[in-house]
């Protein structure tokens, strides 16, 4: 199997390594316009091919998968050409700019039987699948909230605002954990460079059952804060991305409601127990995911991370835009 | 001078102890319904007098302050007793249940030539001064953002929300901080007990100049954080009230924009420097404030905290809970 | 019962307000030679007796507990007056100045069928309670070391240096949850100050099987850090008395020892699992403390921080002393 | 310039890789006696030269520079055939197994006009540059003592005990930091594997005026620590390396000693006054040395760390050997 990168920026050599340490994998092309990067490539990655023309290589007969890695806007035009050529497509978060070029190619993918990979790497990680793990064991009980800080100071993007870059991240761990189907998006956020890009945003996100989920990204913070709270009834997890071992951390608290019969007054306590930070796997995930896919490929299966979570991140990204317009405005998803 | 604290519950022995610690005055007089806590109050302050017909007290001569620490549904109508007869207030936070509320007593008391002065501990910290002073000689810049998280598995309410409970906090020491006015407000939230009060809540307040400031606050968080971060353009705060020493850290960090002559990119680029975290006062800040109240009694002047301080908070919590009963709208102040 | 409090400096008013707090406590009587002492305890603690004549108070009929908290060069002096008068002792750590002088007291104690308690209110921690727990159940396995560092920028004692301050506290933790008797210290130490007493100091204890004691204390360490590390086969324990919750983990790790049968090698490999904080009794210590030394004067039990446990102390802290005078030479006890 | 590395095992792959990166090396050839270890260079450095026989490659014309990473135990032998072809010679740490070897090496290379380097990496780091700067600037004032801690869960050598292990990383910190010249060592430790090597110990080093240096190095901790605490009598510095950023915390805090004329007493205070974290450069050690070495050999300087602080390093790593041999005996230099 060989496997066409295109995209050799900042991401794209990650994706060239892990595919290149991939059992299956023949060999990767590495695609860029720039010769200067792809002359990089062939230094670092002794023995990959490189091409300035994507366009060829999509359509070269041992190419397999196409991998795209390239600025956002140019997700959906590549990937419609590489589906169209017969490739199962690896697309980068977020998958598109909009939600009608996800669908579209979603579509497509299931027309011409290929598959699509979104390459929301944090479901690979250790942490995020234990997680997984411990809420589908219902030892959370039910689901109260989710919230999510991600801000540091960052790279500024030229291309995209903060929600479109930080946010993925957050909202594709959401859609995975959370079994429940996101209902409406508000969100807030502020620009403070003369480019009209939102470089601190906050987003809420409303469920069934009063669950609720925010997420608070930011370029212009001092300290770099990646923390996830997740509420339940019978116990909580403190989630930070930042810390060395001890990234997850599963509370025994909650609330006890005592709801006294044919009384108006409803007594609320809280309870305390120990805590517990399990072990976590230590593969790095991107390997993980690369390992997954070709298995999706080669034994048709369905990536835990298809074309329809990537439009499930998609969607609250596109209504987020909006509902930041209208200052605020709740947005039906 | 004599003072009658009404309310000995939770927060009011507080008030008796610092007001008695205070040089100027002689004594204090604990009011409550509950004679109970009068007997506790006189078994832990010996030789205070206390009443449980708070009306009687509050028209004594020698009584010149009126502290009121009952729970908040009650503030106005025992304000506006005490400033009828001609006593200073001292008034908890938040000051009323509405902005008409805040406005009438304030007005009251301008007319009556009376003080008032609520009870924002926070700014009488040494922290918070501390960061007004570094916000006043203009070492952050031009302000960015504030954003504030105070969340812990809460102690219940059972008149207010959780918005109401905590971000008085948060809004006071906003603004105490920020010279501008604040604009308006987009508020979401959710409740998950049967009492039909929010548990978890954000606020977002906007300002003049793309300034913004967000707020959450929660009482299902299985640990504590209170952490407020301050961004301007040329150094930010974070500030740890869970840190026992170091609370204020000051980054010189920041983000460096360039906009090259008559062409359309903007360059943004990063910038970080030394930390650093300054010695705070360690006074307690309640006994501050007691001591600040008493000599703008005695000596005519206008407390850091007063009325109108407590109005502008009561102001963003009504329009808050506007905005969470109309899903996120954005309400203008 | 009535207790009389020898000292009413630092300490004393902890024990004056825990032992009034105690159901069979009928009052305290507060002995100090300085009188303003003594009137501003009568002001804090309504309704007590004092006296500059402890002499006088320990003959007293109604007076069944001598409670010493003076400088620890008159704890023998005065425990040995109480005890031949017939009184029951509570010893503030440590428990003497020599061996010779505590071990004088227990046998002073023994034949007059009195008790002796000596205060080391850690003992009475829900933290070292629930280390003793563990410790007893086996989970650590065979214990390999135990290592203590207490450090701070330190008020100066002026009659003993930092080793008779601060390490009191780990050894009477140590000599608490370890079964194994200590064989021998060695100790060095420095002091900067005039005085000629040392301020920082570090302390090797030795037992059978290889088990390892150490500690730390310094008075001129700009943080302060409380952390003890417990080291056995099965797995191990960090006790950080800093943090506000989670002050005791328990580490799922170790090593594996692989002896070859017949093969010189040794394979020695390590095992990391799950991190647990269990959930720890919030009860002030020294409140348990004065409660279970009540119980074992009415009961005739046997104090669980006796007479001899104060000597194990001070048995190590005077060979320390020794050991540091001789340059780290190893000490025999 | 061409560059011999000897070992090709743990640590060997990252001098190959740092001398690769620099301008003045035309190539690598990698040496070790296992043939899969140097296919696996060959194919993650592409290009370089690889032999089993490193006796031959020493004495290679186009060979300046031999780089030494074998078990410790060979570096004598092989750094002395490579003096003696001419070679310069870097060594990595520590230096030898004994202070006669050192002495030897020293005495060859100045006899053959030739430099030795030994590879004390963390001198490089950004962190000890930084602390190296404040107390040559004399910020902290006269230096109280140097506090180590270096524990965590370790990987086992099999041929040294943690002292040789993980020691001379502090000790040459020690030894950059501090002016003075160490008189004397006392060391304890445990050992509780079947192979007699110890894996905790306690190190302590003394000097004139009271300055006293102590190192905790564990190879059984369930935690990673890496902390050194230095105090000063103006200034104290928290280093902490396991810190993502603020590695480097420097208090203005200190004591302040009062010996009042013709009294006996002294009158000690504490201070207390800001925290700073300076900003650290961000360059890898490991490439700092390997340009620094190659300035040194190209212009005839003098290494910061030279055959001298290699040997100091091993002097008292000998000593300490010696010492915990004879239960902590205090062993002069």
């Amino acid at each position: 199997m060989k496997v066409a990168v295109i995209g050799a920026g900042y991401w794209g050599p990650n994706l060239i390594r892990n595919f290149l340490s991939q059992d299956e994998v023949e060999n990767v092309i590495a695609c860029d316009r720039d010769e200067n990067r792809l002359a990089k490539m062939r230094k670092t990655f002794h023995g990959i091919e490189t091409s300035t023309e994507y366009e060829d290589v999509i359509k070269r007969a041992d190419v397999e998968i196409v991998a795209i890695a390239t600025p956002v806007s140019l997700h959906y035009e590549i990937a419609k050409k590489s589906l169209s050529a017969g490739k199962h497509c690896w697309i980068e978060k977020p998958m598109t700019v909009s939600v009608v070029e996800a669908e579209e190619l979603i579509e497509l993918a299931e027309r011409n039987n290929l598959k699509i990979f979104v390459d929301h790497t944090f479901i690979y990680t250790g942490a995020v699948r234990k997680m997984k793990e411990i809420i589908t064991s219902g030892r959370l009980g039910e689901l109260y909230y989710f919230d999510s800080v991600r801000v540091n100071l960052g790279l500024f993007q030229h291309d995209v605002n903060v929600i479109w870059d930080l946010a993925p991240h957050d909202l594709s761990i959401m859609d995975y954990l959370l079994e429940s189907k996101p209902l409406a998006v508000s969100a807030t956020g502020s620009c403070h460079v003369g480019n009209g890009l939102e470089d601190i945003a906050y987003l809420t996100v409303q469920f069934e059952n009063n669950l609720i989920a925010h997420f608070h990204v930011n370029w212009l913070a001092p300290v770099k804060i990646r923390k996830t709270l997740i509420g339940g009834t019978k116990s909580m997890i403190v989630y930070d991305d930042t810390e060395a071992s001890e990234k997850l951390k599963i509370y025994d608290k909650g609330i006890e409601v005592t709801t006294r019969e044919g009384v108006y007054d409803t007594l609320v306590q809280y309870r305390t127990g120990d805590m517990l930070s399990p072990k976590l796997e230590q593969t790095e995930a991107l390997n993980l995911a690369a390992q997954h896919f070709i298995d999706c490929v080669k034994n048709d299966k369905k990536p835990l991370t298809d074309g329809t979570s990537g439009l499930n991140v998609v969607r609250i990204l596109e209504a987020s835009e909006v509902s930041i317009k209208n200052q605020g405005k709740l947005i039906t998803l």
